[in-house]
């Protein structure tokens, strides 16, 4: 998985991806701080109800499809989880 | 899956990857404003009528066969929608 | 997808992928005038009898066990069509 | 599969993996004397009770759902194993 | 799939891979020649008794998990064939 931070929204009004209402989130991939990790871009689709600005979980690829939201759906990349706290060598490098 | 722009075809008359008819787009991976992203460019198959220059919603993988034109075809990366917003820190980015 | 041109075979009798004589080419990424696109070069099963210098289509992951040739086998990219024309904003970039 | 030694946690209360009570080690990727491999930092399931500053194998894409701990979850990459040694060109490079 | 040579082992005696006795090879990607091709080493599951130095055919992701050895195994990268020859543009590149 990969630690990203939620930066914006996409519109797409015709779509066959299969999912009901769906909301897809820009998410930037980030390092254990916060800062963008030189990742590119993604767009996922959100099933946590995340919010602006915070930093979540994103699964890739078919393990995207492995959520109620997302099953059988041709969607692969997908928020699993908020984060509430990373650290590293013992020490907290980001807090919710 | 990823933001693209729709800058060409391609037509491959003798194939295998069991796709009626397939309209193969060429999509060049761009930013949230629509602007190259630094990802490579790829071919995809279209389900949604994706037109010359459109931004289109991209996704990749064994996900890209959830749909029903490309359901158990050897196609790893299908348009799943065509974008008609997108914003970053509540900013419009891109309008269609 | 990705357009690649083929450059080369590669022969290995000693192998557990299940194809049976399988038919390995080279394969170098290219852009949609032909030119090397910056991608890594590959390894891909031909299922199309493609010729050295051609512009071929090739599917990544487990969509490439999607033909007859590769199903349920240990093949991770395989030649889906032969390249006949690539178009680009309306300009024809390459004919076979 | 990847070698990565293990750099911190990841905490996240609100998850729709399916795992339960989840450990997310921040692992990055490394050769085979354990200095970074110049891939980037991953999240990923630790099934082996791995600590900090170990050196793991990591898989990832779908076979990382190949697990009991993560079957059928959506995690895209997993820790199976804690590396005992690494030799490489008969000389041990690494030992734990 | 990539060419690659063998350049090391790895031992894990605490694995969940669910492998019995599993040979890890450090194999590092290589071009028609056996030069390094830029892509990152990584690790492998040897199932043809590769041997040092020697250069192989590896297949990746889930397609590691269609042969016998790997069968619904936490392997997402395998050696399928020891290569034989190497020919590009009608030349002999490589001859083991």
């Amino acid at each position: 998985m990969n630690l990203a931070r939620v930066t914006g929204t996409v519109v797409a009004t015709l779509s066959v991806d299969g999912v009901d209402r769906p909301t897809y989130l820009i998410v930037d991939p980030c390092d254990t701080g916060g800062r963008p990790s030189g990742k590119k871009q993604l767009v996922a689709l959100d099933t946590v109800g995340a919010g602006f600005d915070e930093i979540v979980l994103i699964s890739q690829g078919s393990s995207a499809r492995q959520t109620q939201a997302s099953d059988k759906k041709a969607v692969d990349a997908v928020v699993v989880g908020i984060v509430d706290m990373v650290d590293e060598a013992s020490q907290v490098t980001y807090r919710k």
